[in-house]
């Protein structure tokens, strides 16, 4: 690039609401790459992107500019979709709706993350399994998804590098809930991972990063005309994220759990939203004329047994053990179990649903620090979902965890019934696992 | 301090609008001086302090970790008074209202700065009197206010070392205008200097930092308001910064012009400021019982040449050459004057006064970088005020440059006349000096 523009007068102009041109953009992330600008220069920008937000045209240049930052593939096949979840408890979606839409002929190039604060990585869920290989050479990467039509692997140093560097200097500067800041940094990954459509499972309330409604609808929007902007194509659900996703939390109880949906014995909410998920895809994909169709084909997928069939073909192509289908015995499992029992009789009102991502980590299921080591045994099996009925000394849930764990398990246990799970006397209404549905 | 807090959670909190603690800011504060929080952070809680401001509660806080990060003088003399101004174009009011308000009996211990960017630097402009010291240990400082009471030097390592750090980071993150964050800096340094009273010049307009009246007024209610939180005296008069005042830009001919106002032939827009700022000092110092009293007392020492009297003193006291009062030859002054003239006839319409102190820089007077060496003999010297009338062919204003500059001065003649000064066929009001006064 030959023009050179001011670090200060960027800064100055997005503070001031006034609209970067693309070039300017393309520089200044050029040079923080490049480290000419630095780290204080860069999260003085990313605060006031944080209040003053970006346009469609700043917002594109942005993830342009993040997404050439690294290497690109390129899909010309039109049945190559992803899926992306801006994550939540217990969310292991991704293991059933990956299998279903590929035994419906889609094509799936899954990059996927790791646990790090409150939430779950799926690339750690899936190492709970031995011996999957989750990183691979992109050019692999590419010729397994072309002919295996499904592979799933966690991010790479290659695929936007740019978005690495904001992305951890947001995560100490307060500037990670930005509806441009979250678009550029999922956008130019998923574009520099290649799908020609990916669909959006954006999660909202106390599990998730969106809390609000109207800022998971505002992600959903500029997630769409993002897409739009560099001709892939789009849609989003909205997920209720106010209780754990299915029934399980912790790595290879999140594995049985997916196993089980896979054959057809899964929770309904679990269910409902992989097979909406999945059913998007086959869409999105062109093997169905409309949405519906495509549930139809996703939900046929599931009952005759093809897609549990695509997770085993999936798990093998990729060096794991595949007799884990049949046998959970093959996971690490924490040996010992405590159940947490209900004070009173009434009905399960709510969960703090992201202190239980916290005390996941807290037992040693997921990282506080990107450092920190994963037990893929330990976790929470919930037996309630907000609404059930429960009577005092019915379980509410099992604790998974190991013989050194005790003391710790008995504060928790406390924990769990004080704080976390909120029984009322009076009835409560269900959630609804889909809460809506953007663009077509 | 015992108390630890979470520098994330500062930065969200500031972010959110939630208000801070006087220890959370103190703690933030400590640690950026002590670097175990790096500019990073730093930076992007300035930025969420410029859209979110700071109550007076923080913003005591802030200048009081400010003030305490170096050594504070403390004066209880309450004829102790200092002033502080924003800064603008041609402004040498304090080499005028100081020997004023010192002649009347205020105790005057000013530490001021050097040029950077657009405006000058009193220090700067005091060093064009050869021999003049600007620097001295802090306890000869605090002695020669007590015995001679009247000193002016420039700003030291030694007090309130967080603003300078802050400052520096500041001016290349695009977060200097911000009312909470100019007033914590101005305070902090006033306050460890240890006036019992400061008033404050607040300039605004096209030369000023200020560019709105509505911001220098809500400037002058923060440090108001700060100053009371400490105890002191405060007064601030907002003033024209639209053209410069009086009509010398460039060290040696301010200094030249500062005498000339003490001698009686000032220009009368420095003479009725400058009188008007000492009034208010001699007021809150309590040698008047009203600003008035205090403004006729400034008028009687200017007029008996007592004030005069007092620079002489000034002078002698910090070891400069003091024969300069009666012989202008004794300052450094370019050889060579070249005049611009005119283009057409009418009233002098406006000043674009902030790029007359960028050129002031161009041609060797001011400062780009803290780097830049001064030249003290260039400058501009005005003949016309906004509202005067002008014939075609009439000098506009005199530049003083050197002889390797004719080229330069060339080009600048004609920014001078095109684009600098605007001149109006149609008559043009004169602008007021004082805009505003406010506290008592």
């Amino acid at each position: 690039m030959t023009q050179v523009f001011s670090t200060y007068e960027i800064i100055d102009k997005k503070k001031r609401a006034q609209d970067l041109s693309t070039e300017e953009i393309k520089w200044f992330i050029d040079g923080y790459l490049k480290k000419t600008i630095p780290d204080y220069q860069m999260s003085a920008f990313l605060m006031a992107v944080y209040f003053q937000g970006m346009s469609v045209t700043e917002l594109a240049a942005l993830t342009d500019s993040m997404l050439y930052s690294g290497k690109t593939i390129n899909f010309t096949d039109p049945t190559v979709v992803d899926k992306h979840s801006t994550g939540g408890i217990g969310d292991k979606a991704s293991f059933i709706l990956a299998p279903i839409a590929a035994a419906a002929g889609v094509k799936i190039p899954m990059v996927a993350g790791r646990s790090l604060g409150f939430t779950g990585g799926t690339i750690d869920k899936i190492e709970a399994i031995k011996g999957f290989k989750t990183q691979m050479p992109l050019d692999e990467f590419k010729n397994m998804v072309t002919k295996r039509g499904l592979v799933l692997i966690g991010q790479t140093e290659e695929i936007a590098p740019a978005d690495k560097l904001i992305y951890a200097l947001r995560d100490v500067t307060a500037t990670i809930d930005s509806i441009p800041l979250i678009t550029a940094s999922i956008m130019s990954k998923k574009l520099a991972e290649g799908a020609r459509g990916i669909v959006m499972d954006i999660k909202v309330g106390h599990g998730a990063f969106m809390k609000k409604i109207k800022d998971a609808r505002a992600l959903a929007k500029s997630i769409i005309a993002t897409a739009k902007r560099f001709d892939r194509k789009c849609t989003a659900i909205i997920s209720d994220m106010n209780q754990p996703l299915g029934f399980a939390v912790g790595n290879s109880l999140e594995i049985i759990e997916s196993i089980e949906t896979l054959k057809g014995r899964g929770p309904a909410d679990l269910e409902l939203l992989s097979v909406e998920l999945a059913g998007q895809m086959i869409y999105l994909g062109g093997i169905a004329k409309t949405p519906a169709e495509g549930i139809k084909k996703a939900q046929a997928v599931l009952k005759s047994g093809k897609a549990l069939e695509k997770f085993r073909e999936m798990i093998k192509n990729q060096g794991g053990d595949e007799r884990v289908i049949g046998n959970y015995d093959l996971l690490p499992l924490a040996k010992v179990k405590t159940d947490v029992l209900s004070e009173k009789s009434g009905y399960v009102q709510s969960f703090e649903n992201q202190a239980i991502g916290q005390y996941l980590n807290e037992i040693g299921g997921g990282r506080k620090v990107k450092t920190d080591k994963i037990d893929f045994g330990v976790g929470f099996y919930f037996h309630k979902k907000v609404g059930d009925p429960v009577k005092k000394g019915e379980k509410l849930l099992t604790i998974y965890h190991n013989e050194n764990q005790k003391a710790q398990i008995q504060d928790l246990k406390k924990i769990f019934t004080k704080e976390i799970i909120k029984v009322s006397a009076k009835k409560v209404k269900a959630l609804k696992v889909i809460i809506e549905k953007i663009g077509k």
